[in-house]
């Protein structure tokens, strides 16, 4: 890092913010950071400070103070994204809140500027209709979270230009992050679409009683989710046949076919939850749930690391 | 290993068969090995020994002679089954050929004896209901490579013996395998529930064009797989909620729930199949799908080291 690079800002430094924070910052990027919650900014260096040692402790980001030295807290919104060239706004996910915002910030920016929303649900043309600069907002979802789940769905509205799309695609690439291009504003984008699917069908065996819940996750975890890890699902089924994709869906799409239409989309029942919730007590206590987020964190990193020496 | 454990015989000895060979073998059990095709029997343990040299080479076997003693092939099924306290049949998979050889086994065990089908869509009902020893089948399904991905469904039949299913997922368990019981023989069993789930909605986004191929394929690899890889879906949503599940669940069941209804089952249509075909042949030429399928491997086993450290 050589070279000051650009300015950019992170508007909302909850969970999400963060992580983006530290996207930013680890590769050079200055980073302006807002939040309307004075603790939130109070707190936020010392937050951003031991998630970077965690990165560091890792191997996967050289030094903390490089890094540290990259992000400024504003106590104003207009301080935060001056000069910016690229805006995250990662605030509450409500309709309303998302509208004010990207109002407040549709009068700050000017044509150059592009603000990408962390909304992991609802669709930029919902909260962008009336901002005089709509063409410069646009949906960029990440996973939770952002540091160490590369996926990016890059999801335009309507009226997003062009340009915004390709510079956002390619500044997720160069932050070394995984764009991906979402060409409809549809519910759940296409992570929370495919996660829905399995978990439809996860709670629907569950409430049958075909399996227990600490089964179905060992049928993902030691089975499934193995291979997903580094291909994707398409790739996965390309693999499992002599010759690959054409020849494994005529195999095998009947028995699909047979499965899904015997499947109804399904409300997960509020006693089933419980029943669940019940089991996932008896397997992590409430007050273990921080600790299994780090080890999560942890293996993710070693993922990462694993995937990047490959 | 200091003293010989007990025999174990594979019948069947093709992909499937090989890989529970090595399972059995890198444990210390004495295998038995037959195949009805004597070119497949011709073959075998050269093709045994080069499976193992791979996992030498990544560290998860010690040594190449150890394991590749352990193994005999018979021309005879009786010989190869003779003595043998577990049978895995792994045999072509149509109804008739489970039902052949379930028969010809049935003929040749006893009452401690257990047979093991690696079926993976044909119940055990199926093909045992007039064995003398229906008794002592049931369905072990195991996802291929069964040496790489530890998986193993355990699905009995209405008649299976409740001490044969106790010993099988005991003996799997012991051999580092991950079972899991299915209560019921539906159809697809879990874990190709799960995943034609899961493909169900992947093909119809990847039809109505709301994503490129490798799009969809890079939101699972670079985003959902990756926490898949050591968490199932349920510990997933579980940890991404401030107070677990329930809580993840009433902040969520209402929009997946409508993604889900608005997704009928959905066959996989001959022309969109051509055309993932044709992308995928595009992305990797099939002269290199071999190779492709040793890099999966390779990259199973290190993922399966990496969890194992931890």
């Amino acid at each position: 890092m050589g070279y000051q690079k650009a300015k950019v800002a992170c508007v909302g430094a909850g969970l999400i913010g963060l992580g983006w924070a530290i996207v930013f910052a680890r590769n050079g990027y200055q980073v302006g950071v807002y939040d309307p919650n004075e603790l939130v900014r109070k707190k936020f260096k010392q937050k951003f400070r031991e998630s970077v040692e965690l990165l560091v402790s890792c191997g996967l980001v050289p030094s903390v103070e490089e890094v540290v030295d990259y992000v400024s807290v504003h106590e104003e919104l207009s301080s935060a994204v001056q000069g910016a060239i690229f805006i995250q706004e990662s605030v509450f996910e409500s309709l309303a809140v998302k509208k004010e915002i990207s109002h407040e910030l549709d009068a700050l920016i000017n044509t150059e500027v592009i603000v990408g929303s962390s909304s992991s649900g609802i669709p930029a043309s919902a909260f962008t209709q009336k901002c005089k600069h709509r063409g410069r907002f646009l949906v960029n979802h990440p996973v939770n979270p952002p540091h160490l789940i590369p996926l990016v769905e890059v999801v335009p509205a309507p009226w997003t230009d062009s340009s915004a799309i390709d510079f956002t695609f390619n500044f997720m690439k160069e932050l070394g992050q995984k764009p991906v291009i979402v060409n409809a504003e549809v519910d759940g984008f296409i992570l929370n679409r495919l996660q829905g699917a399995l978990l439809n069908e996860a709670w629907a065996l569950y409430e049958e009683g075909v399996a227990s819940l600490d089964d179905i996750d060992a049928t993902v975890r030691d089975g499934l989710g193995l291979r997903w890890a580094f291909m994707g699902p398409f790739e996965t089924i390309d693999l499992n046949a002599p010759q690959g994709i054409a020849d494994y869906a005529e195999r095998l799409a009947p028995l699909y076919y047979k499965m899904g239409n015997s499947r109804l989309a399904h409300q997960w029942p509020a006693v089933v939850i419980k029943k669940a919730e019940k089991e996932r007590r008896f397997l992590l206590r409430e007050d273990e749930l921080s600790e299994r987020q780090q080890w999560r964190d942890k293996m993710l990193m070693k993922l990462l690391r694993l995937k990047e020496d490959n």
